[in-house]
């Protein structure tokens, strides 16, 4: 048990020599408990010295250790779902000395990543998609005669998620020889939620009964047929709580709870559920946090930690699928998420209709102020994105007015709800889309690069593109007060610090306005890069507007500009295509106008992790590539022999 | 029991005053037996005189009329999952005299629909919404203490996607007042799969225990206390088979399985189990196509209906999730369905690395022969989207290439998986996008109307619009041996009638091809519009190119038009926001080639039900109004101040 993060490299020499998992391996199973103490403690280090996630990694110490001892990696198929307790993973994996780099641009990813090592077999950053994958690598092998095992581990947070119920669906119907380990912690990122935590709970309390049953199942599972005779004779006599009803049920061979810090026992289990055929559960308790004390009393605050600078003292982050940034200036400026949870709650006090709807990134939203203040009408569905939207929907049908806060790439797994269930029906409901735009560190499966474009298509939602803190307030509170499907995106973090006016204004619908005058170029800008647009704007002289709205567009202002300007630049933290910038070059082409429009966005490529000045840079969106590129896109059409006029610049 | 489909109106006394759901509960029980079965036989006839689905609606006649009977619908909410089994209930909510318009322009929709009647709580398309919906609601009435009762009615196959369970768990959480009827003919769409069927099929084999059991509980309702003692005694005595275990687990109050063709049966049970406050769930077994011989002995054939042409016989038309239209032409020409599952057999003869992987779409996407001929290399994977994409991506990273072949506006529902676990790790997954564009008499939940729009803004993914069937099976195949993700997007129904060369050629990647040469204007064609850009470039003498590929772009030949040409117009059966068109105007303007592009494709709206040519003209996509629209377009450029040239057409 440490108490400390320690500041200088600690003392592993048996990890030492661990440098890869054959190694591990040759290990006796007596020395497994000291390479766990060591591999922890050297977690500890490297996280506080890189700042990450630690939590998770922390609680799965020993299963990593007894997986890849048990286990024929990489031959043998490991798919951890969610990335976040892959740390320990990585250590053992030949990437120990390389976990300074985590996080960081050509760096370790904070998530299993296939082109990064080939125990890494499925890139893993979002939630329950473990079973899926694993699914479809133990159907391949038996396809092949390979004799492979397969295992996915997966958190008791994520198995809320429809997809895993899909797949163990699957998995038991076709009787595939694969493992999940269900890492019960009850504690996902937020609290767990649904009428499998409460079912998680009853196993819980029903320890005793496990204790007895397992222990003769140790005996029994040595010999086949004995075992077997028992298996069926147990369901026989089943008793008030049978804790794998459930996945039993479903067809799944189930043993558990079991201790999962408990080293013996794991590799004990594990190796004698593999030696039996067909889909089985391994179901284990562990505390996320193990080992630390401060995160084990706390253990959604030390979820993630920023690095240990010289002298500070230790900072938790909030739990939010993703590590924050250090405040880049001195002065306190609010996150995007404290406007949105500040405008929720000051809404909810005066209107009795707002609901607060997130699945189950309550604290990395900004909702725990409104969680408190206003439980009757806040819902966490848990791991759900579906059900999420749905359940929205049908809030909206009885006049209620749902907000349903989410992570842009999370929307992702609600998009058919949105297009039906919200748009088609043309319901009332407001999505807080949040992480639009980069998010740094935690690398593209946590990107919102897409939002704009996906979202754009889609008949009667409106879209807002706010670009400082006070235009989120606002046009959250318009979009909110428009009676069908509305979208506000929001970037991670803290914005430019604008003043906010806390008397919520009805802005317009699709309008934008013109900031500056300027000659020759005018920016149509789209979102939080603002800023950039009037310093480069600012540097040449060029006109800037700040258009507010990606959906509808303000058309008087556009077509406006266009006749006043000779070329357009819009500017958006969006993938180009299909983006805002699309939608200026549709809505000018219908309209017969020419002026040439130059679309800036983000590259049709994924952009690793990084820091996100230095992933803008490696989008061409800092100021000076966007100045760049405008003046290289000039001179392109300064040398066009159809065009009509030259520009002195 | 009806052999055959009435072709005359049936004399229908009871119906006939059946004018609303209030009326019907002025009826005495007695009266409901004769009441279904005039319903049975007025559904027979009117689904006979106007094509649709019917195999559903046979199977809850009985169901429809308890429910309306002992609920006070629209008061209490009654919401349906996936509506083809709605047609009951439309008739008894008013709309028995317009049932001969159903899935007519401006007629009924085939589904509830919310802008119909106040009696379709709401809009469902796709399956397994209607437990989150009726949460929402149910939260609702709880939230504003109104008394009424919220109940969703959802079928076995629909109870294997994953939001339905997300839903299911949320609701037990929430300890809601809702009753969920699972209505499990063990008949979706496609033949049922997964551990949830094999798990509804032990509950079939135990119903003697269950007899038993629901015996003594129907006793035992009338007394409140004495029931919960008894309730709390049975979960001791639980024998061998519990058949709602998996439901009590997660925390509902389970009845069931139950005769849902006895009225008597179901309006006592529903009256009782709504009685009971909390989330409960009643199971009943109906049988598809009930009362009509021919749909009982093939309900998979029966599920939907060809319209009764005069003296021609019956028609079955093959479960899709949307009847088909006749064909227009009396050459047989093939179906795109047809064209993809020939393909896709003839490759499996050869490539033994080629895998097929369906959400419950067999039949509709054209896969039966080879799911027969390849049983070990076909996976249905239920109603399961998402599962289905990620299980793909596992199985591509054991060097197997599956082709998921799923609707357009399924593929919705896997969007995310789509974009983290196959498109960013580069898997070699090829998606066979069925139903892309419009559908016809579905309606817009089934049309396909924005997969170039969603696709086209993820990174690495390359997007195939064959024109005609021969394109279809080139593009298929060269999309399929591209090592990465690959869509190929096909409409339903027929083509034009292309020769198919059935040797499978090697199309360049990002290759299209000049058709026509012209002047003034040139048609940039996606997809199967082609030759209505043809005809109007015929009548003009404009250009005509075909893409082939809306990603990558055929960056030369959209250079070399855009010089050749004054004008360009783009043309494709999806959303214009974002779409191919947008990529055309976006890749020339950062070229900074101001060539005016006008990009004609679907509006930014919902198109109703109807036949697709009548949609076509809706969408001002038919060839008049191509032409007309390109007329207006150049016009405008020919009085505006700032254009170089005017052209004389």
């Amino acid at each position: 048990m440490f108490d400390q993060i320690p500041t200088q490299r600690p003392n592993t020499p048996l990890l030492d020599v661990v440098d890869t998992p054959a190694r591990l391996r040759e290990l006796s199973e007596k020395q497994l408990p000291q390479l766990a103490k060591e591999l922890r403690e050297y977690l500890l280090y490297t996280v506080g010295q890189t700042g990450g996630h630690f939590g998770a990694g922390l609680g799965v110490v020993e299963l990593t250790v007894a997986l890849h001892y048990v286990l024929n990696t990489p031959d043998d198929r490991l798919v951890w779902d969610v990335g976040h307790q892959t740390y320990p993973h990585k250590i053992l994996t030949g990437r120990r000395e390389q976990m300074s780099s985590i996080r960081q641009l050509d760096g370790l990813s904070g998530f299993p990543k296939r082109s990064e090592s080939e125990f890494d077999t499925f890139g893993v950053g979002h939630s329950s998609t473990s079973i899926s994958a694993a699914l479809g690598m133990a159907l391949a092998a038996e396809m092949t005669d390979n004799q492979q095992q397969t295992v996915a581990v997966i958190g008791d947070g994520s198995m809320t998620a429809g997809m895993a119920f899909e797949a163990l669906n699957h998995a038991a119907h076709a009787d595939t020889n694969m493992m999940v380990i269900l890492n019960d912690n009850n504690m996902s990122i937020s609290k767990n939620v649904g009428g499998l935590a409460n079912y998680f709970s009853k196993i819980w309390a029903s320890k005793t009964y496990c204790a007895l049953r397992e222990g003769s199942k140790r005996v029994l599972t040595k010999i086949p047929q004995a075992w077997e005779l028992a298996r069926k004779t147990e369901e026989h006599m089943k008793g008030m709580v049978s804790p794998g009803t459930l996945f039993e049920e479903l067809g799944f061979y189930y043993v558990g709870p079991i201790d999962g810090h408990d080293l013996e026992r794991l590799v004990h289990d594990i190796r004698n559920m593999l030696a039996i055929p067909g889909p089985k559960l391994l179901h284990i308790i562990t505390q996320k946090g193990k080992g630390f004390t401060p995160a084990e009393k706390d253990p959604v605050g030390y979820h993630a930690l920023n690095k240990i600078e010289p002298k500070a003292s230790i900072t938790p982050i909030s739990a939010s699928g993703g590590a924050e940034a250090p405040a880049a200036s001195t002065i306190k400026k609010p996150k995007y998420q404290t406007v949105f949870g500040d405008w929720l709650c000051d809404l909810a006090e005066v209107d009795p209709f707002v609901l607060g709807i997130t699945p189950a990134m309550c604290d990395g939203s900004g909702m725990v102020e409104f969680a408190e203040r206003f439980p009757d009408r806040f819902h966490d569905v848990a791991i759900a994105e579906q059900h999420a939207v749905t359940l929205a929907a049908g809030l909206a049908c009885e006049k209620f007015k749902p907000v349903v806060a989410i992570y842009s790439t999370f929307l992702q797994r609600a998009y058919d709800q949105l297009v039906h269930d919200v748009a088609l029906q043309n319901l009332d409901v407001t999505f807080a889309i949040d992480r639009a735009g980069l998010v740094g560190e935690d690398g593209p499966t946590h990107a919102g690069a897409f939002d704009i474009s996906f979202l754009r298509c889609i008949p009667k939602i409106i879209i807002a593109t706010p670009s400082d803190e006070n235009e989120c307030r606002q046009l959250l509170f318009s979009a909110y007060h428009h009676p069908g499907a509305a979208a506000v995106r929001y970037p991670r973090g803290t914005g430019p610090g604008a003043v906010i006016e806390l008397e919520n204004q009805h802005w317009p619908i699709g309008k934008g306005r013109e900031l500056r005058q300027g000659k020759t170029v005018c920016f149509i800008n789209f979102g939080v890069l603002l800023p950039d647009a009037i310093a480069v704007a600012e540097a040449n002289n060029y006109g800037v507007c700040d258009m507010r709205w990606a959906k509808p567009l303000d058309k008087d202002l556009l077509l406006n500009m266009a006749e006043q300007y000779d070329y357009l630049v819009t500017l958006e933290e969006n993938a180009v295509a299909g983006g805002a910038g699309a939608g200026v070059m549709e809505l000018l082409a219908a309209e017969g106008i020419s002026t040439p429009v130059l679309p800036l966005g983000l590259p049709d490529e994924y952009l690793d992790h990084g820091k996100r000045s230095q992933l803008l840079q490696a989008a061409g969106l800092d100021r000076a590539s966007i100045n760049q590129r405008i003046n290289q896109w000039l001179s392109r059409h300064n040398g066009a022999a159809h065009d009509s006029q030259i520009h002195s610049l």
